[in-house]
């Protein structure tokens, strides 16, 4: 994987998908001490959180922390709330796959580790073309946040100046993934899927399915995902 | 207690301290339906916890939650990390006890309840006088986080306009724990003391400690604190 000069420590959000693997590599490309950031916050697949351990160390993050989160006590998302049915591909406006005020709430962890590890640089894989449905994968709310960070935190006080990147806002599934291939990143190791079994294995049917596919289709690339048979 | 007519739903934190007790009763003065919302954050004081349940019951709370949050993996702070020891009361500066991000979180997770519950207000007991050391209980961060929260949700994406009520954030120690008498509060339920023992119980010596017993003091109101013998 291609190296940078080191620009000092950041916190890189990593959930085991596509996207936040990219941003990793894109992050260590860049030279960043990286501090990778999981949460367990009662999704149902856990088979997450284990891509999130194999990406985090084949992408060569320095630490690797997964945070307990207990959102499925709030619920209101078909990913959390085992009473509301995953969607297959196809709805409109704001999926109810769509968990409250997440990544502010991931953000906001991310900051608390920024100001541990002695990080200014939050790097989060939000995508505001796939997933336009998302208030909080548009650039106005990243903005939004960075001004937030610097008056919530001892190092904003002193001076410090927060910068979260979000270097996917504006790509499409397929540059993501051809700038990831170009970095080296290893797809197979992620899961997009809402509902992958316990061995990662994709269900091929959901929105998340159908945009990773099309994505791979869209960069000429092959589809490195495995799926459930059948 | 008083109650005015109801406003509509609302989000309040509640800690089991003095100060989020007080914003209860006064939330619920102002006719508010109110949700409250608790946090286990690996806090060496669980008793805060029992006391915050108590007071959310006494307070006249519609429904409260304790969401569960891995903040002790991130360590950084005297109240979540059995490495650093808690301070007297005495220092300088932003305290020891400061935990990163806190506020961030707490708000956030708020939020998200928030739009669970059909809310746009969150009540929040943060206090710039007596805590100044920390960045996130000022009224610059409150303003910040409304920003955020009108772009980060659903709900402001279609028009609604959040609020984050931090009505005791002018208010001197003996100013509050006046407000709260003349609502009814009763403080005995309520726990400030960050080594409080496992019923509740005060060390008289710590930080929390002196402020809430000078706040008594000054407010001229007997101490309803109970305190470890010795």
């Amino acid at each position: 994987m291609s190296r940078g000069v080191d620009s000092g420590n950041a916190v890189v959000l990593v959930s085991g998908g596509l996207d936040s693997a990219t941003v990793l590599a894109m992050a260590r490309a860049e030279g960043w001490i990286c501090h990778a950031l999981s949460f367990d916050y009662g999704q149902r697949h856990k088979a997450e959180l284990e891509a999130a351990r194999r990406v985090a160390e084949a992408g060569g993050a320095e630490t690797h922390r997964v945070v307990n989160l207990g959102l499925g006590e709030i619920g209101g998302s078909a990913l959390t709330d085992a009473g509301i049915d995953v969607p297959e591909a196809g709805g409109e406006g704001i999926p109810v796959t769509y968990v409250p005020a997440r990544n502010t709430v991931f953000l906001a962890v991310a900051l608390g580790l920024a100001e541990v590890t002695g990080a200014t640089d939050i790097f989060i894989g939000v995508n505001a073309v796939d997933y336009s449905g998302y208030p909080d994968c548009r650039p106005a709310f990243i903005a939004a946040f960075e001004q937030l960070a610097n008056l919530a935190t001892k190092a904003g006080v002193e001076g410090a100046h927060f910068r979260v990147h979000a270097p996917l806002i504006e790509l499409s599934k397929a540059d993501i993934i051809r700038r990831g291939t170009e970095l080296g990143v290893d797809y197979s190791l992620t899961v997009t899927c809402y509902q992958a079994d316990e061995g990662g294995r994709a269900c091929g049917r959901c929105d998340a399915c159908e945009l990773r596919r099309e994505g791979f289709r869209a960069a000429g690339l092959p589809d490195a995902t495995r799926y459930i048979p059948g």
